[in-house]
């Protein structure tokens, strides 16, 4: 790859792609910073949040902020993405989401119904998850320095027992809480004009009632919602950081039919795009069975399913196809569908 | 005032200037969506951030995003800010702040080395201040749709007794601990290309250690920092809030020599912009000349004055001007000096 020289001193849109682009660029300007643990997961671990151990319990926060585009797509809009991202987060550190702010940033010029209908999107989803928004900021900037909307979601909860990206053993089952691609592909598909002929709606929810029923039932030992980079990214980092091989099955990943067929069509791969609403849950091998028959009885986690198992190894992810052979799966550089979230 | 039609349905810079305009926006919108009291400082309260009471303490949490342009101006930039403007609304609600968040949005062909820059910066003076910067994001946006950067800061800190904007009561008196428009002026004159013949800085610093020192000595029953809408507004919002009035004193109020004339030349109310380094403290009378000596003697709080006394009233301020005049300070619809934090 020959990379242009002025080119590498800028910007480029895959420094905000999720993927290993922007890895490197948290590394190199801002990991340097810092070097504290204290104690709890921070930057260093590039998890989904941060821990902060404080009175025998640990509060999490996590940070987001949202500039998908467009901002109302099918399945959900940016006000309902904002609550879900923040609370997912949340959820996947193995917290109770107690709060969140909300932080507005609005271009001016826009129409005050364009505001009102986010902010109802917004409320009406922290709602369902039962959560409550306590504060917020707003600002405006001029037409021409931003595009319609931006919404800063950041989340706080509670837990006893943090569970990081990295906590996998070889044997470990993998459960994935619902099928992939779908929030990718619906942002796709309506941006290419296909969202008449298609039936894909992003899977944009809050999972903090999923996850709960994992967590009471036990046994997990890492969780990642598959964001931006997809499952391909998000596997990757678990593999890594836990320093384990997972071996992935092709025929036991849940996939829509029309998220397969769009893929298709349009040259993405499903597992590389950002999903909204699904969790990669780890778990030891006795509990796989009882939180798979559990989470499938939950609405929004129907297609939950085993998808793969922990090995020893040095951080590899395999996928064994549907025709018998086997490839790894490597992180992308960056979400190829950009500005998802 | 006539009001265009078309107009009153879109957003305004007024919107975000953090005055009137802005509060009935955020009544008209968000305020409805939330009854919720939850024992604790919250949406409808508009104060400086949120607290929420859990086992026997409060966490408290704020956001803001942060626009200010340009995002390098004399005394700070915007990295300064951030974490400034987020250490100081836990601070002036009592809060110990512990740990921040930092969520980037950079245009697309930004050059590196200025984020770099303006992370340093942010890093230095989380710093400065002993605060943790635990959890961040990076989005990136297409160049046309945002301007540079903008920085979304989030804080979270604990304390026994939160401290709102409410407390006052007849009696107290009104401490100041910085001089006031700093900032706005700062940033004002070197839009209009003022600076080489100015001297003013922005006044934009943590101040916490400052507010620590006042809360240690005691009889503190109302804090605010004066940001967007500057000392007007929020003296104003302190005085509603608690239903009595203020006595302000022009000639106690400390005013920079330079900020003086710039303000005169410029016709701006040095009262109604934004200062980033300074806090309004509402004290009992008899704590009120320790706090005042005490304060004083603190790097970055020399010019703090006794402004005012709280009496008994309907949520009014008057200023007794310096040639023995009396006039209401009324609350700015917006800060005449947009995009300032």
């Amino acid at each position: 790859m020959t990379v242009n020289k002025k080119q590498e001193n800028k910007i480029t849109i895959e420094h905000g792609a999720g993927g290993q682009v922007m890895d490197s660029l948290i590394k190199n300007i801002i990991l340097k910073h810092t070097d504290k643990k204290n104690g709890g997961i921070g930057l260093h671990d590039l998890d989904d949040g941060a821990s902060i151990p404080h009175n025998n319990e640990n509060i999490v926060i996590t940070t987001d902020s949202h500039v998908v585009r467009p901002i109302f797509f099918p399945g959900g809009d940016i006000g309902r993405l904002a609550v879900s991202g923040t609370i997912n987060d949340l959820s996947v550190m193995g917290a109770k989401p107690i709060a969140l702010t909300s932080a507005l940033i609005l271009e001016e010029g826009l129409e005050i119904e364009v505001v009102e209908k986010t902010i109802n999107s917004l409320f009406k989803t922290a709602q369902e998850a039962e959560v409550d928004i306590v504060t917020g900021d707003t600002k405006v900037m001029e037409a021409g320095e931003l595009d319609k909307i931006i919404i800063n979601t950041t989340g706080i909860g509670y837990t006893n027992h943090p569970i990081s990206d990295s906590g996998l053993k070889p044997g470990d089952k993998i459960i994935l809480t619902g099928s992939v691609g779908n929030h990718g592909l619906s942002i796709l598909s309506h941006r290419e004009g296909f969202n008449f002929k298609s039936n894909i709606k992003s899977d944009v929810k809050p999972i903090n009632k999923i996850i709960d029923k994992a967590l009471e039932i036990g046994g997990v030992t890492a969780m990642k919602d598959p964001t931006r980079g997809g499952l391909s990214k998000s596997i990757n980092e678990m593999a890594s950081k836990a320093n384990v091989n997972i071996e992935l099955k092709e025929n036991k990943i849940p996939i829509k039919k029309e998220v397969k067929s769009a893929s298709e069509i349009l040259g993405i791969d499903p597992m590389s795009v950002a999903n909204e609403g699904i969790a990669i849950i780890g778990v030891k091998p006795e509990k796989a069975n009882e939180i798979l028959e559990k989470l499938k009885k939950i609405d929004g986690a129907k297609d939950t399913a085993v998808i793969g198992t922990v090995k020893e190894g040095k951080g590899k992810v395999t996928l064994e196809t549907t025709i018998g052979g086997k490839r790894y799966i490597e992180p992308p550089a960056g979400d190829p569908i950009p500005r998802v979230c």
